[in-house]
């Protein structure tokens, strides 16, 4: 039996990039870390942005909650230590912020080709670290997405259509609201348990501990002998 | 939260052929289907038999069995009856026996594709529908799983390396042991529930609805203010 980890993100959460580093220290010393199954679900922290929108994020954050910009200046650079702390780039200076939506559509489509953890490194990257705005512009998502393998016909092709995936983030978001998720990082594992925030590693090796443990043995609900084995089938 | 199943199976297996079937009628009239997620597992009938050998199963069973061939043909016209009511194409007369390691292999590559289920149907409608023999032939099988869509160089790179997906297969066949599944199909439903067999409709139905009425709320290991949430994130 596989163990299930979900985690509720969005691309503009600085304690999700945290909280996925530090999720991925616990699951590479963990023994049974190759039956570990990770799926990355949708939270968006702003969806009432405009998609062509965008703009550094430190005088947006000032305005939106009343602080003074150096204040916001020095949160983001508190938060950047931790990046560093990780040993994950983070420029403190000059990230943007901006409407995710279209990055959720594709992290669902990320996630039907199985490879969906590659998407997300790469608009992590892309806002937290690398210098070109993330949001608001199709081209530079286009830049992104294929410079982490994705075929290029594809991604336009999701980007161009609002309906792709824009039901999965929906439901992602929806399932968020019911588990009683108010903010993320969120991971849930195996349905059963779920830790909020970026915590530290070890509080994952637990999580990940305990959910493992916890795999009971499944009750057979129905069985007959409409099955085939190591002697044939019954007929 | 979604409910997943796992269904363990064989391509060399018939009622898994019928199971599927059943299983999917159920699930298309389930209120829920949206979230339902379905993994295909291995479970190899007969890991001995070589792999590049094949031939008729219908003398091949009567030989392994000690029965007669009319009655292993009888047996076989009694499934493919069973198969023509669900509306399934199945040859009574022609299908080959074969070592399905090498498809086993491939349905792990097509699973982290993204695309799992549609190599299986091509893998079922290439053993019990179509006149080509399915077993012990890498251009036949290549041909299949391009008919089903995957790229055929990639496909030529998983048949051709004998290491590619082979632990896969050997953890989801001792995965069923500890599960104490001895035959195919074998449904497991959130790890919870489980049905052996390819019971009739109105059961994969009532399995269903149980596991999607049992997703408890999760418990809460750990939470502290290292989160975002629309009203910013806290430093």
């Amino acid at each position: 039996m596989t163990t299930r980890v979900e985690i509720w993100t969005d691309i503009n959460c600085p304690f999700c990039y945290l909280g996925k580093a530090r999720f991925e220290q616990a699951l590479s010393g963990f023994e049974h870390r190759d039956d570990i199954e990770v799926v990355h679900r949708s939270f968006e922290l702003d969806p009432a942005l405009p998609a062509t929108e965008s703009g550094p994020v430190i005088p947006h954050i000032a305005a939106k909650y009343g602080i003074d910009v150096e204040q916001a200046a020095a949160n983001e650079r508190a938060i950047g230590a931790q990046a560093h702390a990780l040993g994950l780039p983070y420029r403190t200076s000059g990230r943007d912020y901006g409407n995710s939506f279209d990055m959720h559509r594709l992290l669902h489509f990320a996630l039907d080709q199985g490879r969906q953890d590659a998407l997300l490194d790469a608009l992590y990257a892309a806002n937290f670290a690398e210098e070109a705005p993330a949001f608001a512009d199709t081209e530079r998502l286009v830049a992104v997405a294929t410079g982490a393998g994705f075929d290029e016909t594809a991604v336009r092709a999701v980007l161009a259509d609002p309906h792709a995936y824009a039901e999965a983030v929906r439901q992602d978001e929806r399932e968020a609201a019911q588990l009683g998720a108010t903010g993320v990082p969120f991971f849930v594992f195996d349905g059963k348990y779920a830790v909020s925030g970026a915590q530290p590693t070890e509080v994952f090796t637990q999580a990940l501990t305990t959910a493992w443990n916890d795999r009971p043995a499944p009750v057979v609900l129905a069985a007959d002998d409409t099955t085939c084995g190591p002697d044939g089938c019954a007929v």
